[in-house]
């Protein structure tokens, strides 16, 4: 295979490629992510909450390339609240992504440089752009993995300081079995 | 639905935004980009040879930005020329862009900087990577149509005059009913 190759499948949004980078995310690292502390501490830390592959056929950095990966986030709860990745704003702010989910049920959480927060609903086919100077968060709202593709400069890198300080100001909960969109501080 | 959302389906590929651009080439509009002129004289010039749908979620020319769109190239040749893009290389050198296979066979030919050609096979999943610095077009070699996703950055631009003068340096011919690709002199 050639290394500026790879195969995705479409239908799960599954990468192989020779050159494929991955990363797993664990509960134990997501310390201080979810507001229920107590039902994340009494959890097994070895909880897999997601993965993301993604090519980068570029070294990150090169100014006018681009990435491609996959994540894929579990289906799960700490106490009321669905399993959800990190979130992050790019080092180089005004770089932008597109999201486009494959599989599953989930929202995009989207918070930009005015604190001014957004949400998305995810759900096979949706595509989503994130806009530069804006953080982003993926919830698994559905009883299944939810998959999502997406393409991001590799110039972007990524800022999780900003976000884990400042938080996103809204947070996606279960709530008589439905999802519930609610703002920090709401119970 | 909201103007920062679209959806894609990814069986064929096809897209659904309020804010859809989209544009058709026809064979009229390709003079002399295959190598057979006479053929392409008699045939019937409103005879479609490809469509783009695409989404831009911000004002072209910002950098950073993305776009997204969908290729779809018919079947069918020019004497024994598959059809084809007119082929193009970005206006800002050096961005790049993902080209993903939906549906159909074809050929990415690409030609860089120092005048390298490379082809690369396409059929449904297949991910390229499409450097910056480097011109590329692509050829429906099936029976049916040819559908790619592709995402680039939004200040990319479209540069199809210096591809014009130049050209891709090969072809792709049907040759006893397979593609065959050859140098551009080579009968």
């Amino acid at each position: 295979m050639d290394p500026t190759f790879a195969i995705v499948n479409w239908a799960d949004g599954s990468l192989d490629s020779p050159k494929l980078r991955s990363s797993t995310k664990k509960l134990g690292q997501l310390k201080g992510i979810f507001r229920d502390e107590d039902s994340w501490q009494r959890m097994d830390h070895e909880t897999v909450v997601y993965r993301v592959w993604w090519w980068e056929p570029v070294t990150p950095g090169t100014e006018g390339g681009l990435f491609w990966g996959t994540t894929e986030i579990l289906p799960g709860r700490v106490g009321q609240e669905y399993f959800m990745t990190h979130g992050h704003q790019h080092a180089v702010l005004d770089r932008a992504e597109f999201y486009g989910t494959v599989a599953g049920k989930g929202m995009l959480i989207l918070r930009d440089e005015n604190s001014r927060n957004r949400h998305e609903e995810m759900s096979p086919g949706s595509l989503h752009y994130i806009a530069g100077k804006t953080a982003h968060r993926v919830v698994n709202t559905g009883d299944t993995p939810l998959r999502f593709v997406a393409c991001w400069p590799s110039d972007a890198g990524h800022d999780y300081a900003t976000i884990a300080e400042n938080g996103f100001g809204m947070r996606v909960m279960e709530n008589h079995g439905k999802p519930s969109v609610m703002g920090d501080g709401e119970v």
